[in-house]
């Protein structure tokens, strides 16, 4: 902000009357400027981010079998509408430090700018509260879907959707991270799991560019579309190292290990999508892309469940990530990554253990092994998602 | 517009010369600012709302029966370019008051700002022709696409275009307002009804946020994304509502209930987006979600035939949206709006009665019980969707 | 820029010297407006290209048969990948002007801007390195995807992957242009079809619109928009048209030839989307439309194989396109536009044919008669795309 800037000296104003009275009626772009292109930036984002909705419900509807794809489907707009809700009742005040009353507390109902703000009311050196409101409520929906897809084909509705409750409205605000999970990998209709695979890197441009959160200067706004250039690469170089390793080690390329490159990649590249130099962004994402093709094989050896067998895919995806840091940020110390992985790690952990198990011991979370044969779709929806085709 | 901000006075001109001149040559942003920005809201909610042309395929596509797929993709594409030629040709001109001759009467082409425009040529106050034409033009193609919702598995393709060609052409500019229908009740591929939900909803987006025609101020950018905000929440209530209720009154979860719950949700708010609080939002669209589940079954108890039945569920809710603007707009009374209600129902009524009864009468508009039963597919195409799926 | 606008008189420092001082600290948006909004362009248009992604990928995997779809889905994800990361090793810097050494050679590794780069440092007369970057790099991967259209069912994965190498690497930084293909004819998920030229109609707005390569200036988001309606409009004339003559000449409407004729107006409005008026863009369109329906059936009666057949029918449309630009640019001559027409058809047709050439010698690029009937995802991948759905 350079109100200094626009207010002239005394002896400015006798010359130019007229300027400085228009002036206090309508301030100019230099004021204003900023305020309206991060508010852009915020919507834009979100719009990506929202849009990550479509890619995980498409990713996991392509790859749970046609048995439980209506379920997969009513669990992800029900998360998505759970989250809207409970973020707006106590997770944005909860999460941001602008209201923070000074001790630790579950904070209250988000308040939007009112109607037509005037200036001099707005939050000139950030953005519309809507926007950023917005921006973060899709990020928490987002972290959601993730967990749909760690727990698919297994889970109960209702069981899940109140773990969405807590999480979008407490744990998440709480620890205002990402909690990487993942479980992608058995599976009934490539085509959309590509299409989600490609409308999820779409969404990336806007995680990772939103995070920058202001685009309203020379250096805002060229440090946005570094992250868009870094993060594609990222993603790109996961997905042609598990293509060229999976081809290696198999002997045929595997479409599902090269979506799931390029979400590691994704993943790789996301605790800091500004610093690396495109070449770091390539061999960062790469690192991601090999994790992923070596870790899924070795799990299936070691009996451990899809279920939870798939979350450690993309947590070591995310790890790698958090600890890649330290090469390309001086700020970053290996030891305060690997606290904060350990930090949050911990809490995520523990906080969701405590969920599940009161959930578990009050209404079951775990479909029974029969009605995870005939498939959730029959036995908890009583309605098929492909009813005019005949299955194999 | 500032112009008179950066006129200086005579004196101011004797002591700034140079700067005087440069102003003369190229104006600052204080004064093309706004302009720029509005015309950036309206490709960009206009980019969002086209997009529904996916969502309306998708949604459509993915409840229809199987047979029908490949007629229902035909109409949405062809309805979409039909508008977009026809609104060009007098739509616009005959909606829009700035080239309006007087008395009433049926527009001309669209003649769109020249290449390369002079600041000093352009509506500086407004926006550039050819990205308010854009914006508008999707709004009227989205409009097209609910109709094709609402007759599908039973109109001819013809008579429909011709009904597009009228709409877009002449019912929809004079009206200059949706007319709300629908009919997404029964059907064969739910993870493309989801993935046009979505779609749908992100486009919401640029409906209601393109609205606000502006975007170069904090109170306009700021009320944009304000209006984001309220209409995801709305949506979110929609879905939710209709999720808890359909889970009560019928013990199992309904996804093409949430799925319409959610766009419930979405007509509800769209008739005042902004005013509304994000509670507001929350149980405008809430009571939208509980129109839809209790309106469906009680059609279906009084035997009125899904594509009529339709209608009205989606008519409601959009009755329930323009009563609902007097809660928090103080400018509505229940009065205006009633009779706004009544004008626009009589007008659309009437007016596609007389169209539909025309076209009726000079080639039949819906198809055989035959051809119904056999499918649109084999009998108007000659085509299938899935040719390499065997049926059930 | 306006730089002088911003530089006072000495007069002016006498009096206004606090707003001096704070100028040289930070320069105000009439300065940085222009390379924020044109580098808000490139990440925009960028965005909408990146989709086209999603957009070729259900396109080719809804109209290649079942037995195809996995492997289409994989070259698809793997050429965007392999060209992101070509065109940073050299494809933009052969391009690309600006580092060009005075003769020609391959250029090196791309290199965005710093950090926070400063204004002084910044090309704030165009916009950021990441940006362009970025907008190039997914034009180049929309190339490539075409040519996985035009050889889908046939060619052998890795061949294919090489030449992809080659074409972003080298090829296209050479031609800097499109090379026209297709060959989307033959298929088998119609609504996936749909959603594919659906997302294709909104990528080819970022393509158009991003060439523009401003959006700073009145002039220039004007024509950023005028563009967006034309390209809209030669869509919408394309696929009306291809709609009305298949239902003249077959006697029932064919949705793969309004799909194709949707792609043939956008690519004949390409080579200019912004000279002519929305007439113009509508007829140039329609004859692409009517190109589309008249020469698929005349390359089948010369039993020119699909694979080749088809990129004549895009190459049609753009060699038309290509010549209509005489009827709105007055800069361009017939002659200057065969002579265009000639001399990139030459060079992309002898560079491909020996990079081709060179592949089938080393390790064979077409797959066998067998293997082609029984589907390349069974003998290429070891993995169907719908392996829930038995085959009709």
């Amino acid at each position: 902000m350079n109100l200094k800037r626009l207010i002239p000296t005394a002896a400015a104003l006798t010359v130019l009357p007229m300027a400085a009275l228009a002036q206090d009626a309508a301030p100019g772009f230099d004021e204003i400027g900023p305020y309206i292109m991060t508010t852009l930036l915020f919507c834009m984002a979100g719009f990506l981010v929202f849009f990550m909705a479509a890619g995980f419900a498409m990713l996991e509807g392509g790859l749970v079998r046609s048995k439980n794809v209506t379920m997969q489907m009513t669990k992800n707009i029900a998360l998505f509408s759970i989250a809207a809700i409970m973020y707006w009742l106590v997770g944005f005040n909860t999460m941001y430090p602008g209201d923070f009353n000074g001790y630790f507390a579950i904070g209250g109902q988000t308040v939007l700018d009112p109607v037509g703000v005037a200036a001099a009311d707005a939050a000139l050196d950030y953005a519309s509260v809507g926007s950023d409101f917005f921006f973060q409520l899709v990020f928490v929906a987002a972290t959601a879907s993730i967990v749909s897809g760690a727990v698919a084909e297994r889970i109960k509705l209702w069981p899940f959707l109140i773990f969405v409750v807590v999480l979008t409205g407490i744990l998440y605000p709480i620890s205002g991270s990402w909690q990487w999970g993942g479980g992608w990998l058995s599976g009934s209709n490539l085509a959309l799991a590509t299409l989600g695979t490609v409308i999820l890197w779409l969404g990336w441009f806007g995680c990772n560019g939103g995070a920058q959160l202001a685009m309203g200067t020379v250096g805002d706004v060229s440090d946005v579309s570094r992250i868009f250039a870094n993060t594609n690469m990222a993603a790109a170089a996961g997905a042609v190292t598990a293509l060229i390793l999976s081809q290696i080690l198999y002997k045929k390329p595997d479409l599902t290990m090269v979506l799931n490159g390029a979400l590691a990649g994704l993943v790789s590249i996301t605790a800091e999508p500004l610093a690396p130099t495109l070449f770091g962004a390539l061999w960062i994402g790469a690192v991601g892309g090999i994790i992923v093709v070596l870790t899924i094989p070795m799990l299936d050896k070691f009996k451990i469940d899809d279920v939870v067998g798939a979350i450690p895919v993309h947590l070591f995806a995310g790890i790698w990530g958090t600890i890649a840091v330290v090469f390309y940020n001086s700020d970053a110390s290996l030891i305060t990554q690997l606290t904060g992985i350990v930090a949050y790690g911990v809490f995520t952990f523990v906080a969701s253990l405590i969920v599940w198990f009161i959930l578990k011991a009050a209404m079951g979370i775990r479909v029974g092994e029969e009605e995870e044969i005939s498939g959730l779709d029959m036995s908890e929806m009583g309605m098929e998602a492909y009813p005019d085709f005949s299955k194999g």
